[in-house]
């Protein structure tokens, strides 16, 4: 399989990335707004994953060419660029396609870190307005702490939840997550089940916050 | 130490009673609308733990009378009778004496649960805004499913994550979670974090709706 990460040069993109490549065996794609970042990004991912023992190629364009490329894309970008992005990648979907969605929309205070969902009610259900029709919406890996992610040498023992009314999809995604060492996929429903899943990346961040010697938390359904 | 649980008739004053009876040194108290049906479950309960070779005592009372004996309340009840149930113990409650809730809204449709908070914005927060002067609220407990907690010969090996404005309630009350084996209490900050801590109750009832061999899930945050 081909996965494109788009804004695949922020910190959730190369966790993702830099797990595909050392994992498993599909082509990672690097997409970014500029195609230079994509590029430089891809060379960094290869020689993080090369210092691992496995020489992977990891490919780097601009987001449409990426998006062009692959059969799976994930949207690594902010929350507030995810609809603009998929209208810019719109011509790149072909049917059948599976946009994925890690995002969370967070607003932050003094108290810490509070979910704060799009008027759409999920930034799940935002990507599935923006997607055009026979391009199904997964969410997944929004409980996934990036730093861990990326870090190679950490073990994940943890779960991710996949979120989606196409069971295809959903399942071709789930896939792909437990393709990644020490993931397990978990299957939560519907898209109407997002809030309560994307809930979990603030939750996370707060109980890293108040409890000394937690970080880079994740969580296992147990 | 006293704890009281209200609504101790129900599931998850049954596990949280069981536990308690069985794993601590604590006095258990049940309370209950009507007296007789508190004293009827403080025997069986008595009767499960004595099953498990622990003779306890396990007392029952009416709301009121079991709240007054207590330093710590926890209020067993569905959210929308915790509001009354609080008013109607007010005179019961001496300074210092700490309220816990357990419980989170939720509405149920075809997809599954979903939260669905007071307006107070979350059910710790009502029970805050009704608690008297002086008695300090902890949310805790939202993410044990009750049918475990009560099958003592279940293993938990989960975490329940404790809120709340008041530093001393709450290491009160994360101190007696973990006086139940299995069972490590985790900060999750101050009341203004209750609505990702109570949105955990949902998303565990679908993920376990939406996995075969999945049931009474908990969390382990790693």
């Amino acid at each position: 399989m081909r996965i494109a990460l788009l804004g695949g040069t922020g910190d959730v993109g190369e966790g993702l990335a830099l797990r595909w490549a050392y994992h498993s065996d599909h082509d990672v794609v690097i997409g970014s707004r500029d195609p230079d970042d994509a590029h430089d990004a891809a060379d960094r991912y290869e020689r993080a994953v090369a210092d691992h023992g496995r020489e992977r190629k990891i490919t780097g364009f601009e987001n449409t060419m990426a998006a062009d490329r692959a059969e799976v894309v994930v949207l690594c970008v902010p929350p507030y660029h995810v609809a603009d992005t998929v209208e810019s990648i719109e011509g790149s979907l072909d049917d059948g396609d599976v946009l994925v969605t890690p995002a969370a929309g967070m607003k932050r205070d003094d108290d810490g870190f509070h979910y704060h969902p799009p008027s759409a009610g999920s930034v799940t259900a935002l990507v599935a307005d923006a997607a055009p029709d026979g391009v199904p919406v997964v969410g997944a890996f929004h409980s996934l702490a990036a730093g861990r992610l990326a870090d190679l040498d950490a073990e994940l023992g943890v779960d991710t939840l996949v979120i989606g009314d196409d069971a295809d999809a959903k399942s071709r995604v789930a896939g792909l997550a437990e393709d990644i060492d020490g993931l397990r996929a978990l299957d939560a429903g519907g898209l109407a089940n997002a809030p309560e899943v994307e809930s979990l990346t603030p939750l996370l961040v707060n109980v890293a916050r108040e409890n000394d010697g937690l970080g880079d938390l994740g969580v296992s359904f147990r």
